[in-house]
């Protein structure tokens, strides 16, 4: 299943609306006779693409899979079908579709005689590339998670501006490597007037990621003139509008969305309650001046506070990562 | 050594300004004798409070010690004289005396005929409770660490001026146990104003710890009237300036002092250079609104930002602690 797992993180992005889906073929003996993921939307599924690439020593074999396959001819035929014709006789999958119409395909395969378990680590999948789908399936809404880089003392940009780079390299890979699963980025118009990022998903070498998020821009201004986030290197999109659900119910196919800044636009989304976790870079550095990371309209009170819980604290070089959690979602 | 190491930590705020030694005197086959840690000025050192407790054990037994022993004779007689009339054959320490007076203990053991090895896990001494005794010799004035308990947004206080409690229990007991191992801690008259903090050192249940910690005051303003910081719980102390350098001259005999705030005397000790490590608390929350942690006057650009060495991560209850050392010292 870790395999799988592994599989389903490469169709993170590129696959939304639908499931980020892994599959492994097993032989009996546990040797690997292929993989596959979620192509985008009309392109296969995981398990053909699995089956594909096993070819004939799928028959008599295993499949494992993260979600429960599907059993309904949308733009691609039924996975289940694809299973029994290939010869596949054990399916185990972690994660029951929760979707009505994709569901039933454990009892499909049942049916046509083939051993179905269901639940297999179903934590640890619940816990990966499958979440936001799972998260968006249950609440009707994209994950959010907002992003927030700065030095020990919670400033983002110095009184002149200057705020790049206030985190090292490792922290930054870590950025690009994200945005290349996500779906869409969000940021103010104060952050591209001031900045004028251009949130893409880049390598090392600074060449663009197989997969882009759309950026997104919320704010009434227009944007200035030859804006980097404007460029043809991935989809923009402008939302004149200060409603952070108004963006979310814009971005109809999103699964996972990153709020990238600037601190009245995560404020915004903390306020509206649509923050589901936070990730923290903080860089060894105090900068003493200037911005705070975060500005929440309205707060008066220690008891007015957003509180999380404490997910997980790693350092990235010199900057340590500190993730955080809405306790309810 | 390393319990000689535990013991000197038991020593850590009351020996000041002497140095906090441990000393262990241990039997040819191991067995522990006797302990002892420095005494308060003008009481006995480790090395005599170890060897009362080892009592005629100490006869041909081995003393292992954070410090080379003193030559001299001051308020105490020589701890090369105890150790020699006690009968101990050999003595292992870790640090050379850096101070002219009281080194050449070596020296003198070695020609009364004891076996003496310097140099014995002096890293992890020299990183342990004799640290800010050890920066004190080689800089002329206390250690300094500033301490900061925000969230992640860096808020240390709502706007209402709210800010008991931002971190949890856990995080609180660190912050007690460490002020009874100091010497003092300074708070703008801001803090006393706002907060009326009492600033002593206490243990689960409330009740005072042995060692406190002076409480000093900086700032022009006079202290309000019953102010818990000029209680008889500890010593106080009032610096009418806004000079960190003059606070640290005033207190002659500190070997460790803790900055605890609020954000304009931290960001003065950080403008002065005179911040050796900071130790951030930070809860999972969002302020999103009220002061910035420090405040440092004059920073234009992300250039001007302190820059640090991160030192550790740790995670107290649902709160993180970062602690981060200046570059030089
Ligand atoms: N280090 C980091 O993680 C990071 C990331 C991003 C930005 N930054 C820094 O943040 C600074 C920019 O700050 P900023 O506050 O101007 O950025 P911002 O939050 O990106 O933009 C603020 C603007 O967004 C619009 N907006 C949209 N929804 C809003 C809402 N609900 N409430 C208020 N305004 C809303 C408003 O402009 P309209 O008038 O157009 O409506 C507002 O002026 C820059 O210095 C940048 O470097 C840092
Ligand atoms: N969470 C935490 O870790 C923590 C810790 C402490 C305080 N706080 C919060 O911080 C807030 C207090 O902020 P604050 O800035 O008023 O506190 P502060 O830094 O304690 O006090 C500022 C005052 O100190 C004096 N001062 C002394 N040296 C100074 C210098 N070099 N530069 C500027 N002023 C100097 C000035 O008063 P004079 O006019 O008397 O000279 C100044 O008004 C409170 O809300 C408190 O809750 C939080």
């Amino acid at each position: 299943m870790h395999l799988a797992i592994d599989e389903s993180r490469r169709a993170q992005g590129i696959s939304s609306p639908n499931p980020p889906v892994g599959a492994v073929i097993i032989a009996q003996d546990g040797t690997v006779l292929g993989r596959g993921f979620t192509q985008p939307p009309g392109g296969p599924h995981a398990e053909v693409m699995a089956l594909a690439s096993a070819g004939a020593g799928a028959r008599g074999a295993i499949a494992v899979v993260t979600l429960e396959p599907c059993d309904h001819t949308g733009r691609t035929g039924p996975c289940t079908a694809a299973l029994r014709d290939a010869g596949v006789v054990a399916v185990y999958y972690a994660i029951d579709d929760p979707n009505p119409r994709a569901a039933g395909g454990a009892g499909t395969l049942r049916d046509a005689g083939l051993r179905v378990v269901g639940g297999v680590e179903a934590a640890a999948v619940a816990a990966g590339p499958l979440r936001p789908w799972l998260f968006r399936q249950r609440t009707g809404r994209p994950m959010v998670t907002a992003k927030i880089a700065s030095g020990v003392d919670g400033r983002v940009a110095a009184p002149d501006g200057t705020s790049q780079w206030i985190t090292g390299e490792p922290a930054r890979r870590r950025a690009h490597r994200q945005r290349a699963r996500l779906d869409a980025i969000v940021v103010g118009t104060g952050t591209v007037w001031r900045d004028d990022p251009a949130l893409t998903a880049r390598d090392e070498d600074g060449g663009l990621l197989p997969h882009q998020p759309a950026r997104v821009v919320m704010g009434f201004r227009d944007l200035p003139a030859g804006a980097r986030i404007a460029d043809d290197a991935a989809p923009t999109r402008h939302f004149r509008t200060h409603e952070p659900a108004d963006v979310l119910a814009g971005l109809e196919d999103a699964l996972w969305v990153l709020v990238e800044g600037g601190p009245s636009v995560i404020g915004a989304f903390l306020a509206a309650g649509l923050v589901d976790e936070i990730e923290v870079y903080l860089a060894p550095l105090v900068l003493g001046a200037g911005a705070a990371s975060v500005e929440v309209p309205g707060v008066e009170s220690l008891a007015d506070a957003n509180r999380f819980s404490l997910v997980s604290v790693e350092t990235l070089g010199d900057d340590v990562l500190i993730r955080l959690a809405a306790d309810v979602g």
